[in-house]
Parts: C-alpha cells; structure tokens; sequence
C-alpha cells in the first residue's frame, strides 16, 4: 500500500532473518471460532458447498445479518470484505470527477477505491492535528472544517469508526452533526464499521449510521477483523432505503467479483450467529494488547479499533520516514509509514497491536519505543 | 443475468415444487478433486489458513501457475474469479466512453462488466447467424464484419472460446485473423479463456491469446468451471507484457476486492497440480452428457464448453420468449433466454449439460425436446 517508501526498502525486508515483527499490517492473530473454520464444513454433509452462491449472499448468512443489524432484508449486500462494498457503494453514486470527503486519517485503502470508480478523493484532517494534537474532533468547529474542504463536485463523505488508524471512537453528538450537515448539502455518507465489536474505552459504544440516517448511509461491515476471518473475503453492506440504488449497487458487485465465496458465507453465518463468547474474549485480548502497548509507548489508550498512530516528528533525521523506517527494519520491526493514511501525516507511524499474539507485539513495541525514544 | 425476462417468471419459479431442472444456470455438479475440497485443509495445519492472502496471489498458487502456463511471473495475477480479472483489466484500460467490441453471442456478464467499468459494449455478431446459420467464424469476411462495428472510440476486443453459450471453439486461423487486425488498429484482446480444458471435438485444441499476442492480450482463466470450485471465486489472469499496466489492473482489483480468498487459492494450487486426472474424467463425463443432449435435440454436438445454443423461433407464439420461458417452468424445466447473450439472439435458449449429473440433465432435455417439438 505505501509502495512509494516501501519499495525502497523492500529488498532489507527480503533479507531479515529470524522474527520479524509484522506490526505494519492490519490483522488479527486469533483462529477463527470453533466450528467456524473452513474445515468445519464438511464437503459430504454441505450440498453444493463448492458451488456458486447467489450473487448477493446465501439465505443463512442474510438471515443472520438481517437479524443482528434490524433492517429490512432489501437493504443489506453480502460483499467481498467490506472493500468489495465500499467500492460497488462508489461506483453506484460516482460519476467521473466527483468528489468524496474523506475524514482523516484513515484506512489507506479507502484513497484508492475512489480514484478507481474515477472519483477525486479530498482530505479532511479530523481525528488529530497534523501536529499530534487535538484535531476538529476535539473542537467545536465540525461543521466550519467540512465547509472548507466541500465544493460543488462534492457528492460523498467516508468516515470510520472505531478509526483506524487512529484508535478513536467517535460520539453519538459528533455524528449526529456530520449527519445534519449531510442533509443539509444532500450528500452521501459511507460509514466504515468493520470495528465496532472492538472499543475498549468504558462508556463509549459505537454508534451506527445504517440507524441513524438511513435515507443516505452506506455502512460496510466485515468478518475479516471481527471473527478472524480477513483471508474469507466476505463483508456486508447496508445500503440506504431506495430500492433502484439498491440494485444498481448490486450490479456494480456482481461484475466486479460476482459473489462473495460460498463456504466462507456459511461460516460467516455460524460467527454471526454463535460467536458472542469468542469475540468477548477477542475483545478482552485485543484490549489487554493494547493498554499494554500504549503503556509502553507513552501515549493514550486506543478507544477502539486494532491500532495506535503515533507522531514520529521527533525523532526523523534527514533521512525522513524512510530512515525511520530502515532503523525499524534493522531490528526486524515493520510499522506502516504515515503517508498512507492521508496527506498531513507523512511523520506518523501506524502499529497493529493484534497483528500477532500478545507476548510478540509486546517485544516489538519495547523496540519501538526505544527507536522513538519513549 | 436476464432480469428483464425472468424477472416475470420468478413467482412461477418460486412455486415449483419436485425437482427443478437447472439448465439456465452455467455450473459443473461434480465435486472437486480429492484433496482440494475446503475441508481438505487442516486449520492447524496451515497457519494463517482465515487470515490476509498477499493482494496478487499465494505464492504456492502463483507458482502454479507459471509453471502451468509457462508465462513470467510478472504477468500473472490471481484474481476473484475470470469476472475480478476481467473486470480489472477494463478498469485499468478503458476511459469513459471507450467501446468495447464483443463477439457475440457471448457470456453474459461481459456486458455489464464493460459498463460498469464505463466503457460502451459492442456486439458483433460472430460465432453464429441471427438465424441460426452460420456467422462470420464459418464465413471468410471476419475482418470486414470486424471493420464495420469499429469506430475511433474502439479500444479492445473480447472474445470467448470454448465459447459460452455456443460451444464452438475458435480455431488456430481465426485466431490469427484476429490477432492481426487487432495489431492493425491497436486494439487490446481481452480472451476468456475459461472452459480451456473442455475440448471435445476431435482434431480441435484450445489456443491461448496469451502465447500469440502477448503484447496486447488480457487472458483469464478460471478453476470455477475447469475444476468444480465455482463458489471459491479464484482464477486468475495473464496481462500483456508491459510492467506498468500490469501494476495498474492490481491496483484496480485491489481496490475492487483487495484479495481472492486465501483457503480457496491453496486448493485451487493443489487442483493446479494433482487434478490431471479428475480433469480427465470430468472432461469425459461432461462430454458424454453434451453429446446425448444434443442427439436428443436435433443439433450438432459442442466443440467445448458446457453448452448448446437454440434457435427456438419455431416455438415462439405470440407470447415470446417469455412464453416459451413460461411452458419450460410448467415443466419444472429452467432455461437461458437467448437476450442475455447478444441483442441479436433474443430467439435463442441456452441449456448447460454439466449443471446437474448426467441422468437428470438427460430427463430435462427431454422435456425441453418435447417442447421444442424434436
């Protein structure tokens, strides 16, 4: 994804031996719930296991959905991971030249997925300063910030929540103000919800926009990061109550993947269904990683989400994030440089704390924070 | 697929009651090889089996099929599906408006693919008359039909064979016909190369686009149709040689649907490698289930692929197409109408012959020779 800097250290990393800590990527370490692994399914007793699914999803996985989420049937798209619905969600309401308003930091693929449906993407630095501090999230100017990025060709807003990279959670009073301004310039909002079992913070809870502006949200949701599931590539999308957009959505999927896999559907179903005691614990795990991470590192817990995003200004030399970047390598260490998740972040640094079991994340932050010198 | 047409059966299909006949639907029943079923990985086994494949491919699977295709590393990309290569690979070429030509009659996707990625699909009736005589391929004025449908904004051609829906296979000179008149006009060949492996007609092979005109060919392949994995959507695609427009469509179907599924590359690796002799077998059955099909119907046998193609103007009443559809499903019997393959075949059905075992497709043929009165 950051193959600007990457690719110029690409051949250190061919060369590392021995543990490499692989905190740059966003994943999670656990083996899916019992009963919920491919292998749970068996060929004999499964007809049709390897043939195709409906192009929109099979009975027993929109029937779970359907049930969890409390929305009518007619809205909800099984895609291929939630990238597969934010991208068909686009290129339903994109045309050629528009632009979509993308609160920043965020998930780096996001920048991509709208240049590929032809569409501008605009940053909007939201969730902390370019300096490491508060941004407009923790200001009262909201609406003054989305002003200033909007312009005529502005037809959507992405926002994601629990934030990655960033680790916040945003409140109930936060988006019902990103809501209103929505109405009032009739704009799209594609809501990235693929973290919402994952908040730590006591007294927050997540908050969904399929609930709250229905006429308007597309929300993708994921069981790649919820239930361990990233290789499955099957997500699902709500989309907003409009039957003709609901179709058109539809068509861009089925002719950009046809359908989402048929066994890892199923499986998808069971988590949905019978995995509340794994994601607790899931949960309890990923949050244990990261305080523990945080600690280390000196800054704030993460509220949610499977990241910490840290300001790395002070310790880039002239080399910039590509030296900091061959100090980590030096040491088997992999972070994610800044840049990828927006434009004012080119001296941040992103770290998964779940991308491998506790007691290695925990050696690969004490590196970390040497090399940053906390 | 056909939305219009069977959009107004579907209440009459949803009623059927006993056994339906599937024959509408392209599919393959037998089950995949021993070994390369889902549940034939061990989760404990395979580390990492739920979690993130690299974006282009496992590296088992990649070397694959290299060592399959005998192509350089660089060009290959694993994709969802032939749907996710193909998709990708317009994306990456087209800009809005550009045309696409598309020998006709052709697989239904095609269509919308070239429309969703903004480009404007062109038919140009090739494989089979109007009539149901023979079109251009049996003719000797292939590029004067080419010539007439191609305008300044004619930017590829796509082509299918083994051919869905007609069976017809495209032989060694038509192919350099084309390939010469596509270098001509430097147009891109986009060659869906899907049922390679299901050559029936003796004295006939299947011939790559990929080895004739490597430097302007988008070749995809699939294992959903040639090893019975149709609901893991993997395939993959072999791009011209030209490193950026390479990195280019991984972008695209990055964005589209970031990976294929992890669990279904490594047995799609595994079919790649053991499968010859299922393959073999397969082939012989699917055959064998398409050569009585078309003796009891009255029409030539398929050269390859899993389909007959049927002039049903005979039949038509005043009802049309949708009448026709309308006697099959009284008869439990669900077939293709002919619109979904080319704006020139709306008289046509199409039948597959591997959607169901040998036995019940031989009763469905039955009942659809009686309605066709052969």
């Amino acid at each position: 994804m950051p193959r600007g800097v990457f690719s110029t250290v690409a051949h250190r990393i061919a060369a590392l031996q021995g543990e490499v800590h692989p905190l740059h990527i966003g994943d999670t370490w656990l083996e899916p719930a019992a009963g919920c692994c491919n292998d749970d399914l068996d060929t004999r007793a499964t007809p049709g296991l390897h043939r195709y699914a409906p192009p929109m999803g099979e009975t027993d996985l929109l029937d779970a959905i359907v049930d969890r989420r409390g929305v009518a049937r007619s809205r909800v798209i099984v895609t291929a991971g939630a990238t597969g619905g934010l991208s068909a969600a686009l290129g339903a309401v994109l045309a050629p030249g528009d632009e979509v308003l993308l609160l920043a930091p965020y998930w780096p693929l996001i920048r991509g997925i709208v240049q590929s449906q032809r569409g501008v993407p605009v940053d909007v630095p939201f969730f902390v300063g370019p300096d490491g501090g508060p941004g407009p999230l923790d200001g009262d100017d909201v609406e003054a910030v989305l002003d200033a990025r909007r312009t005529e060709r502005t037809v959507a807003l992405y926002l994601n929540s629990p934030n990655n990279p960033t680790g916040r959670v945003l409140p109930a009073g936060v988006l019902d103000r990103i809501v209103a301004w929505a109405r009032r310039h009739d704009l799209w909002l594609l809501s990235d919800e693929v973290y919402e079992d994952y908040v730590f913070a006591p007294g927050l809870r997540h908050e969904s926009l399929a609930d709250r502006a229905p006429e308007r949200t597309f929300a993708a949701w994921s069981f790649s990061k919820a239930y361990g599931m990233a290789g499955n590539r099957v997500g699902y999308l709500v989309a907003p109550e409009e039957g003709e957009l609901v179709q058109e959505v539809r068509k861009v999927a089925m002719h950009a993947y046809y359908a989402a896999p048929k066994g890892p559907q199923l499986t998808a179903a069971r988590a949905l269904r019978h995995g509340g005691e794994w994601l607790s614990g899931a949960r309890d795990a990923y949050a244990r990683a990261g305080a523990a991470a945080a600690a280390r590192l000196g800054v704030p817990e993460a509220q949610g989400g499977t990241f910490l995003f840290l300001d790395a200004s002070p310790v880039l030399d002239e080399r910039g994030m590509q030296g900091l970047l061959e100090r980590c390598i030096d040491r088997n260490l992999l972070v994610a440089p800044g840049a990828s998740f927006g434009e004012d972040y080119a001296h941040f640094v992103r770290v998964c704390f779940t991308s491998a079991p506790p007691a290695q994340v925990a050696r690969a932050v004490d590196v970390l924070a040497e090399i940053l010198g906390r």
